[in-house]
């Protein structure tokens, strides 16, 4: 039997601008005893990544741009918050009543480019942007973990998006560092020595949706979970999450 | 700490047309020394279950459209497949060198329609088209572990599917029964008494893409997983995978 095991750690209060996340998790490990192996993965939610990076932005510092204003007239938001969303984005992809989907400069079609206004609704005008590089937020966490326990392992920094053709939104990886975010199996064979008709798999998508499954999806709710049972290979070597964006020009979909 | 817990079952052999998947299940969970709890989700791989519904075609006894002839000149795939793809779908989203993505006339966007033909290489001229109804078919599986095992799980039928804006394919869930694929979270609130910012969860399709990093990827590797620990309130109320399909007039990416 192959088994993959995610275990949520409990206890991780609210992330400070600041807070070393490779503490926090060391703490979090041994407070829910469970010790790192190599080959494990730690998947950690983007808003405590972008808490401890202090990505937080103050709508009251925006003067929007007449683009911003009117992009907002469109979709009904808050022109600043606008302004601030436009900033993270090189394209819009759509902007209508209630939506504003942009290609953030990270190369991630999403909804708002990431910027979380979650705070507003209770008077806080702060907002929270993406990490500025997710893939050098998960290897900082990983050298982290090498360093103070020893093992190697994988490290993945989630969101939820929404996409194209379907409802809802699913696990994404933002950042991956140590493994294979993006694996490539051409040449690989099946058990009937076929060659295998899937070529390449989003691994680190794959892992962010199964670790999102066990964070409860609500914000904060279980931050960082540890994923223990992947198969070897998917530590041949390390592809970052930029691996994983699509250049619009090449989009198979669209 | 919340866990969540996937078991591969070992011994599955290849699967015969009019083969009753209910009984491969029954027999793999005592192979293996699985027990199934109220509340667990079984994840199955597609082609078993066309395998098990004889969904095989054979290219022999197709006569290609005009249709059929002009898009498998432009894909460079065998006219004769593709005029089983254009069966089984009712629009093309996109047609170019090696690519034939449409619109399955079950709602997917999906390349060549699912219709798999990694038979072919070996001189086997039939190809595999996906389940009729992947929801019925997850229901009848449901029903059946229900009758035999006195519990009351979850069933997904799973796939991995490319998509627009990302690179690489990913579990999805081509059908569902007992749980809800689609979960609606409008109204819940985070532990700061917040409404949730997302309101709609692809849990079918998150479960999938789990399922399938531990199936192995590869064909018929360990096509049935049991996963142990998914929260309850996905199994408050019934939604079909058919709800994780957005129609294109809807689509707010596109």
């Amino acid at each position: 039997m192959a088994e993959l095991r995610l275990r949520a750690l409990r206890g991780i209060g609210e992330i400070r601008p600041g807070e070393r996340l490779g503490e926090v998790l060391t703490d979090a490990l041994r407070h829910n005893d469970v010790v790192l192996r190599d080959h494990d993965v730690v998947a950690v939610c983007q808003k405590v990544v972008s808490k401890s990076e202090n990505r937080y932005r103050e709508l009251a510092d925006e003067t929007p741009t007449p683009k911003a204003v009117e992009l907002a007239a469109i979709c009904g938001k808050d022109a600043r918050y606008v302004e601030v969303v436009l900033q993270q984005a090189t394209d819009v992809v759509r902007c209508s009543r209630g939506v504003l989907i942009v290609r953030h400069k990270l190369g991630f079609v999403v909804a708002n480019a990431g910027v979380d206004q979650s705070n507003i609704e209770r008077g806080d005008e702060r907002v929270l942007l993406l990490p500025e590089d997710p893939d050098a937020s998960a290897e900082r966490l990983r050298v982290h973990i090498e360093a103070r326990h020893g093992v190697s392992v994988g490290v993945v920094v989630t969101d939820s998006f929404g996409r194209a053709w379907r409802k809802g939104v699913i696990g994404v990886a933002l950042g991956c560092a140590g493994l294979q975010s993006l694996r490539d199996r051409r040449g690989e064979r099946d058990r009937q020595g076929r060659e295998l008709r899937i070529t390449e798999v989003a691994l680190g998508d794959q892992i962010a949706s199964a670790a999102t499954l066990v964070m409860g999806e609500a914000d904060e709710g279980l931050p960082m979970v540890v994923i223990s049972g992947l198969a070897a290979e998917a530590f041949d070597g390390h592809e970052p999450a930029t691996a994983l964006i699509r250049p619009a020009r090449e989009d198979l979909f669209l």
